[in-house]
């Protein structure tokens, strides 16, 4: 891999969600060339939509393959399977069952294709550009719609045997706590703290406030950015809604502390844009719960990486993975 | 390494306890030529004790090495940190703050030495010898008196940043719960699982139940053991001591399925001969706790290696770790 920015070698990197499919072409130190995006859910048969990418991406990225080689595609996907190349069963995509993702996309653009699931390839992203850079041990924890997670020991992603290590979303913070939407789990840390989560904590705190401004709001506008709005208000509530996300945030940290020993802890997605009022919380209850031999040494930091670019930089990270 | 039991390298197995120090001399298949044993707690100083612990091993070993060449020295002891190859304030050792053990034994015998915690020994100890063979990804979790954690994924153990990743008695599974004898944390695993932590639910179990035969017993010989006994004879409080216990240890064992996905899991130590009386429940609160994905397909076991012979055979592996 070259250092410099005039690598002959590119990458492309695919990150399919639910609604939006969103594409870049990346060098090896992380300039995207180019970038793009297609709709995901007007496509119910996954051949159509395979064949509509390829469509989709080949007049955008050809002008830039000039003098240049394609190495290789990488794709971030919800409920992906790496060993297998597959995606499996992903509640938020249309296309059920066993999917063979990574042999479809080959097949289709002639070069190999790995896949992971988002939150793998948003901790590679964020080791190959972000914020763990030059580190070998850490751990990603995206917050958004829900709560997934990546880790890495000793410069590698865990897999695990199947394919599904770091679904750190569903472990469960709070014994016989609150029921989990999808899972029927009871206590998982996605239950809390995930922006769904939030909404259903603030939801039941502003019921037992009526004095906080979150009452201003209609029902459906309840959700993580409303909350931080009144937080930022000042209202007593929306901040305690924070607080407790924290709480229970933070003990599932303490946990993941001691299983794998990281040097940091990553937070990455649109519920950390909550800043301090989730972070100070977390932070305190996360050290609290630690074993003293941890305490004061993992650092616990937001991602560097913006939003919008991470997704496809983490999964053409996939492409330069060793 | 050879694979028969003619091998001409042999490796030296030392298993440091609080109380008794054992060591072994092994072959690449684990065969134990020859063992012994010398006391730890009579060495207030630790050069004393590697002093002491050569000069017991030397004439016990020397027949068997005709030949054969000792490859090097692997040790298993508590807090050791397998980066730094020292031993930092083991709470169970009476030598005080960070010791080079592993340069001290390696100056000493005059071969290489290395040095990990016991629950990694026991784990390595298994993955080579015993009921991990051929596994690639598992977790053992070793329940004495106190609990321990090895995590072995993608064929290594994993040591995390700092050398201490797999404090997994350390991890807390009902937050705001028990406290801990020694850390102060409240709610950890070892709280509840460990024999320290069974004997003090007997303990609040048989005062809330007069008629269990648990109260025929003294204060100070309640523990796993006589827990244990009043099981097998019907006796319905210890048996909902074993059941409270595998629900603790099956909820945390969720956790660490959906962290590092292995295909099974181990345990190992004197708590297990509580048998299906701790298994059962174990297996049932694990079950109910996991992400669906999981569910029926992670192994449950008892370790295979006899409990003598684990700890030797544990430390030795670490000589043959690539």
């Amino acid at each position: 891999m070259s250092e410099n920015g005039f690598s002959k070698e590119v990458a492309l990197g695919i990150d399919v969600g639910g609604t939006n499919t969103k594409f870049g072409l990346v060098t090896p130190t992380g300039e995207i060339l180019v970038k793009g995006w297609m709709r995901t859910d007007q496509y119910p048969v996954v051949e159509d939509f395979v064949d509509a990418l390829h469509a989709k991406i080949q007049p955008v990225i050809s002008p830039f393959l000039n003098g240049k080689t394609l190495r290789g595609i990488g794709v971030g996907a919800p409920n992906a399977n790496y060993y297998k190349g597959t995606i499996e069963d992903a509640a938020n995509l249309a296309w059920r069952g066993t999917i063979p993702f990574a042999g479809m996309i080959t097949e289709k653009f002639g070069v190999p294709a790995k896949i992971t699931n988002d939150a793998n390839a948003a901790a590679l992203g964020e080791m190959m550009y972000g914020a763990a850079r030059g580190m070998k041990d850490f751990i990603m924890i995206t917050l958004g719609t829900g709560v997934g997670g990546g880790i890495v020991s000793g410069g590698n992603l865990i897999y695990g045997h199947d394919g599904f290590a770091g679904e750190l979303g569903h472990t469960i913070v709070k014994p016989a706590g609150r029921k989990h939407w999808n899972t029927g789990s009871e206590g998982s840390l996605e239950a809390y703290a995930s922006a769904t989560g939030i909404a259903i904590t603030a939801k039941k705190m502003r019921a037992e406030f009526p004095e906080s401004v979150l009452n201003e709001y209609p029902e459906e506008e309840i959700n993580a950015k409303t909350v931080h709005e009144c937080a930022l208000r000042g209202d007593a509530t929306a901040i305690e809604v924070f607080r407790y996300t924290g709480q229970r945030l933070g003990e599932a940290l303490a946990n993941f502390v001691m299983f794998s020993s990281p040097e940091a802890i990553l937070l990455f997605g649109g519920v950390i844009q909550a800043g301090d009022f989730l972070l100070k919380p977390t932070r305190l209850h996360m050290e609290r719960n630690l074993f003293p031999h941890f305490r004061g040494k993992v650092k616990l930091i937001f991602s560097e990486l913006s939003e919008a670019d991470a997704a496809i930089l983490g999964a053409s990270a996939l492409v330069w993975e060793k």
